[in-house]
């Protein structure tokens, strides 16, 4: 089965005709469009699924009907080629993936004094240790950092795509829709695909529309609905009828959803009320509810310990795979005898047109210059030798993250984040602005190692649609830009309509919180924790350990439990925030299970599709809401819940 | 396509063979279940859809199922035919059929002291005009007078069945499922059937009982969502998530849904509201909302005057239409030259059992015998010649409503009631108890007129299933006698757990108000009414008429917006108790419009199962819930709407 074979006659279009107008146009509003929703995921739980298929269908639908449009006109010059929508893909891509990796829900958050404030802890909370956010510093910081990834990998994507031939799941899948979309079958079933997308689109958007009318006041309204009763919903397990988070559910493999639930179960169900009922002997018993040497600490640092360990595991599962790979590979890349159609002609394509390797060394350079001398005026924390040593280290990380993420698909990106805090929070030390520097040197490294793993896919990706790669990186630059723009501005548009970040709001971003502490740990140890606290860290951290080497040991002896071992990562959410969104997510997944079983092909082709509809409508909700929030219109009504005794007394 | 010709081959069992053992604990089973069903929708807003098709799919599917255990296991002794699938249909339709004709929600409730104090004016709440529901008498009234109806129009079915072929569209729609579910293929469609009304049985069911959950306390939980906004619901318009009447707008034609939500609006949104600017100039301001010479007054007696205007032209026009058939007929009877196969066959069994004509005779006096005798031991406002007279009028009665609705499919019983209640309230008169007389009149009237109609339905499907005579008697005698013990059986669960009848509550039996107004009307005049009630009723008691009348010559004449003129008597009920179910059933009418535009085909075959299941669920929760409220279990939480000012108010 040859997929170049029945494309062979048509011609592969050059570089520069690859880059349209319109192409950039649709890039444009698609990708202000994701930046809204992935921006509202970011401050509600930090969990963002892949909207790639969301970016790929919209961006087909749209200049297919564009070109539809004009060719019946008589007007069209050029048709609507697979490779134009893969640059479409890389653009739209990387320009959400700005509202990701920029951090707005996690290290710039995490600089407010809104969020130092709810964790007072002496000297921490001093003005050198946090910085307000604004509109300007955002813009600029995002503009200096997030291009040094693309050209510390460029150079090696020969070796990458074609030398270690990497699998880059994502890309792949992406280009196997693009390819599919462009074969007239595979456009009639696109063309379904974003119908039933619409649908659900607004579905969604009417059902969060509808949802606002009953929010006039706290705790109102659908997202407070205690689905298991009352005492369920103090413990945080009720299903908020939120449409994002069961289309995450629907997108979600079933296990990262049952770990989430389980996460959910051990510390809302059993851990936390035990630690309550050691309240004024492991803690004092008159602290706020927010204060971090209390109940909230253990729930902070036991969150951070899971995710610590998870992350450090698969950095050094990764690293010494990456070691093994590279030493195996480099002896069977002789044997190139055995080469398909499809390999012999995407590889012609790929090596056709060349990106110099000393314009990415010289780009790469002249960034880093700019970003000695920018960096510290915005951040004076930061020195300009802090700068540097980032810049030696960072094309080293941003290797490993690509060729990670082309194994497991599982980008690091902010586990290299939190390591940049430890390292750069104790260099500066608290007295000098730790905390801040922490962050913003986290914020540095996130930017270069997940820019870097997004490029190379996106070069798998135009590998398999014979794509060039310069226009691959022109696109994937130019929607770097873009995100920097559309990233900060829809940042400021939650900013300044909600109370971002308190907890138990409609936008608690918990990882704003996280990374904070991780800071603090860093800046000033452990000795501020309540008592014990340390030890369950200890515990957790371990606990995760031995789930992921029970995972490896399981994939690799082929353990019949390998798909049941939960994911700690996945485990550690619920641990902060409480496990309502769980919920959610299991009714995906349920609503996914019934479908697959009354109709798997069905399932298969439109599940993507439904759930992509759904984030997308209610997260879009999130623009009116916050405009009528800003314009002080409040909702009509207050849907509220009462135990029967607490009615009684109103009176009613 | 000869029907019988395909079960030629049967023998078809003789009358004694089709009345089983089995048959009668089945029916006894169903009909016990489907009176609850009618009695919760009795007593709440009196809309009661066929439950025919329920009975029909549920009686084959259980004796189905029966045999199938027995065939295997080798102790089948008697395969499972369509006349005993026939003989079980008609025992549950007559024994759900008592638990709507005998008037639990509308005379025997409005005799009751708790109606008569809601409507306080004077000698008419007066210990003569009431009289408290009691087990005992409602038993011994109900097999007094309800079998008189079966005998006085057993000699007319060979006239109307044979002689005039009069097509009694239920019974005809019953006789074609039972013979398609006794074919192979109809059978597997029957098992599908089933399955799927099940589905929404348990669905439903659920549904109700988790709605329970958060409706501790008045105005609370699902039932009293603003959908519509807080002031909308003020004006009874919004969408109370009642299973049940979704399911019945399913079953409903669109134009009695769309009639009943344009009543709710001319009345509601329109009338009441320019009613109420007049507080204090047409009527007291200072009256209790439930004082029938206020706005009350106007809402009861504007919906009686729809309803008896409605009443009246269509008793006089089935009274033309049968005049003018009887005369038509009579001529073309000769005409036999061209029967068909299946006519000759079916008529031919039909023939074959005879119920003497001295029989049903005799049976008529000695019933009405017994009940001179009866009726007034337990009304003694009635005396033994106002119950002569009454059996006089009655076969003549019976005779035209089983004809009426031979042709239309529309049983005016209630009519012939609510004629009742005017002729003996007048007689009696208010001092001498004229009220419980004249409603004890409906109740004989009604149970008469409706058995009569009721029977002569089975005797078409009888006919056209080749059932004997014989045995659709028997049956319905026996299910006739079930109902006369199940139905106030049923409606003393009800009386005793919930306060039926109180408006505003979950059941406001909107009747017994009503049919009580009426026989105050027949034993005082109208003097009492508050100003311009009577002009009003006028208009709109002309306004019925003119619908009917438009309705009638649009079908003649074939006019357009044949299909589009509103239904009088649907629109009459929200004028009494609002529209929030009518937007259950609209709801239900758009479900049913969307699953046809979809899937005609699998929307006809399934959409009245579905509803079924709806219909049956919820109403099989009212038992539990019965059970609970007598229990004194309270649900634990209540779902409560405030208007945002309201809740900032409780300091939330």
């Amino acid at each position: 089965m040859s997929v170049e074979r029945t494309f062979e006659c048509e011609a592969v279009p050059t570089w520069r005709e690859q880059l349209t107008v319109r192409s950039f146009a649709v890039s444009a509003v698609l990708g202000f469009f994701l930046s809204f929703i992935v921006m509202k995921l970011n401050l509600t739980t930090g969990i963002i699924p892949s909207l790639n298929v969301s970016a790929g269908l919209l961006g087909f639908f749209f200049v297919k009907s564009w070109t539809k449009i004009l060719e019946k006109s008589g007007l069209l010059r050029h048709p609507f080629t697979r490779q134009e929508n893969t640059v479409i893909q890389t653009c739209v891509v990387a320009c959400y993936g700005i509202a990701f990796s920029g951090g707005f829900g996690s290290y710039i958050l995490g600089m407010s004094s809104r969020i130092a404030n709810q964790q007072d802890q002496g000297p921490s909370t001093a003005a050198i240790n946090t910085k307000e956010p604004s509109l300007p510093w955002l813009i600029g910081f995002l503009f200096t950092v997030s291009f040094v990834g693309l050209f510390s990998v460029v150079p090696l994507r020969k070796i990458m795509i074609i030398g270690y031939k990497l699998t880059y799941p994502s890309g792949t899948a992406t280009a196997h829709l693009i390819n599919s979309f462009h074969t007239p079958h595979g456009a009639n079933l696109a063309k379904k695909q974003v119908v039933a997308l619409f649908k659900s689109f607004i579905g969604s958007f009417l059902w969060a529309f509808f949802q606002w009318f009953y929010t006039a006041g706290d705790d109102c309204g659908f997202a407070n609905f205690p689905t298991f009763g009352l005492s369920a919903y103090d413990k945080r397990f009720y299903f908020d009828f939120s449409a994002t988070y069961v289309g995450v559910g629907m997108i979600c493999p079933y296990i990262i959803n049952a770990s989430i639930l389980l996460g959910g179960i051990i510390s809302y169900g059993i851990l936390w009320p035990f630690i309550e009922t050691k309240s004024g002997i492991w803690y004092s018993a008159d602290l706020k509810r927010s204060d971090m040497r209390g109940l909230q600490g253990y729930k902070v640092f036991i969150s951070i310990a899971i995710i610590l360990g998870d992350g450090l595991f698969n950095f050094l599962a990764v690293a010494i795979r990456t070691a093994y790979d590279i030493s195996r590979r480099k002896k069977q890349q002789s044997d190139a005898s055995s080469l398909s159609f499809d390999e012999i002609r995407r590889t012609k394509m790929f090596l056709q047109d060349q990106i110099p390797t000393w314009l990415s060394i010289l780009g790469y350079l002249i960034l880093a210059a700019v970003s000695v001398v920018v960096v510290p005026h915005i951040f004076p924390q930061l020195r300009f030798y802090h700068v540097i040593v980032m810049y030696l280290i960072a094309p080293v990380l941003a290797f490993c993250n690509s060729y990670g993420c082309g194994l497991t698909d599982w980008s690091l990106a902010s586990n290299y984040g939190k390591l940049g805090i430890f390292v750069f929070c104790a260099w500066v030390g608290v007295h000098h602005g730790g905390i801040v520097a922490g962050l913003a040197a986290c914020g540095v490294m996130m930017s270069i190692v997940s820019t870097a793993s997004d490029l190379m896919q996106d070069f798998k990706t135009g590998y398999l649609t014979l794509s060039s790669p310069r226009s691959m990186f022109f696109s994937q630059v130019l929607g770097t830009a873009m995100g920097c723009v559309f990233g900060p501005c829809v940042f400021w548009i939650f900013y300044k309509a909600f109370p971002l970040g308190s907890k138990g709001s409609e936008y608690p971003a918990p990882y704003a919180a996280i990374y904070r502490a991780i800071a603090m740990i860093g800046v000033q140890g452990t000795s501020a924790l309540p008592a014990n606290c340390l030890i369950l860290c200890l515990f957790y951290f371990l606990m995760a350990v031995l789930l992921d080497l029970m995972k490896v040991v399981a994939d690799r002896r082929k353990w019949r439990i390998r798909g049941f071992i939960p994911n700690p990562m996945a485990m550690a959410i619920p641990f902060y925030i409480g496990s309502y969104f769980a919920i959610d997510m299991c009714v995906g997944s349920l609503i996914l299970f019934v479908w697959q079983k009354m109709n798997k092909r069905q399932a298969d082709a439109f599940a993507p599709s439904v759930a992509s509809g759904m984030i997308c409508g209610d997260g879009i909700w999130a623009l009116p809401s916050a405009i009528l929030s800003l314009a002080k219109v409040k909702p009509p009504m207050c849907m509220k819940f009462f135990s029967g005794a607490d009615y009684a007394k109103l009176g009613g």
